[in-house]
């Protein structure tokens, strides 16, 4: 179909991008698309669209622009949208769920169960998701059973890393990491870090030493 | 102090995972720490952390190591963690905060207000925060008052570039979107995208397209 060594990182960024920004116009049902307006709504340069899309083969009609609905399929069957990966949850402590974040959550990951290292909380019912806590005891037999693919970790640091090897002996494929700490995993096993803190800090970090532009007064003033 | 221009945002995502695990050590009783072992806890090269460190001036000593309160405090100044940041979260409907990712909150952003801009939930309390719902009538009165200059934005996507026009005109100096759609700003405004779909899409794709090396049958073998 396409390439691996053809894509990076900051194509399937944007690829998501792309998808997340098309659906809602669908939603408003514009059916065709150009490269010029899908990078002016998603703040990206025509040319680096069309160079996203072409590390995928043919994707539209020169001077036509592109379908969306097949535009979407073809961006879902890319990104595995168009497959269910189940995953679990592992806390410590009463689980809550990202609410914020589960919003957006990508549509192809599906929570099947949810995990509290510390016990005391098995059987409660999890706020959002239709499940009842469980307990670590049983994480190999639900990984194996319910055909669960993805860890998601949000644990005190002490307990990150013996709970990303507890899940890897138990073979899950891939790893979620919220914390601000880094977790080690093999090459077999895929990882992403969602450090909110680190993504924070380039925001205080520019606040403090970047001058803005604008002085408040200014802003005010404008109002 | 330093060269802005030297610091490139992988500097500063690296520092915050420094400090992470500095804090860690010294909460641990540990008082110097070496580049390796620093590299080595955080899975980044001895050099690179000589080299990220050597942006800010000297951290330590030749051969001796860094004193772990000293590099944490110079950290904390360089990232903007010695001064608190007051933030605003905007959202619609009952705001749940996002308490996977508050558990790794950054220690220098605090949520002064939070506003619902169905208007709906006003009066009501929010959840881990010691604040009740207010309303959005009251935006820029609440920003100005209270010193805030971060708003964190969780909106369904046909509000959000509406409400991040609303907080500039009321002063806010940064962005920070939860959502999978891209925001514009001015370049007085500072921004960062919390994409959280756009990254579980790196796993997606991963887990659909790159074969693990070890098959999950031999996998299960070696439980």
């Amino acid at each position: 179909m396409f390439e691996l060594a053809d894509v990076s990182r900051h194509t399937i960024h944007r690829m998501a991008l792309y998808h997340s920004v098309l659906k809602i116009m669908k939603e408003n049902g514009v059916s065709i698309v150009v490269s010029s307006d899908l990078g002016r709504r998603t703040g990206i340069q025509p040319h680096v669209v069309r160079k996203d899309f072409s590390c995928f083969g043919e994707f539209g009609t020169k001077g036509v622009g592109y379908q969306i609905e097949y535009l979407l399929r073809r961006i879902e069957k890319i990104l595995g949208y168009d497959t269910v990966w189940n995953a679990v949850l592992v806390c410590h402590g009463m689980p809550a769920l990202p609410s914020v974040v589960y919003s957006y959550w990508p549509p192809a990951v599906n929570i099947l169960s949810v995990i509290d290292l510390s016990g005391q909380n098995v059987g409660l019912p999890v706020d959002n998701l239709d499940l009842a806590v469980e307990q670590c005891e049983n994480l190999v037999e639900i990984i194996n059973t319910r055909n669960i693919s993805i860890g998601i970790i949000s644990t005190p640091p002490s307990y990150i890393q013996e709970t990303v090897n507890h899940l890897i002996k138990a073979g899950i494929q891939g790893i979620v990491n919220f914390s601000a700490y880094p977790v080690f995993v093999p090459d077999s096993v895929a990882i992403i870090q969602v450090n909110v803190a680190s993504l924070f800090s380039q925001m205080t970090f520019q606040l403090k030493h970047v001058p803005t532009k604008v002085p408040a007064t200014e802003r005010s003033a404008a109002e």
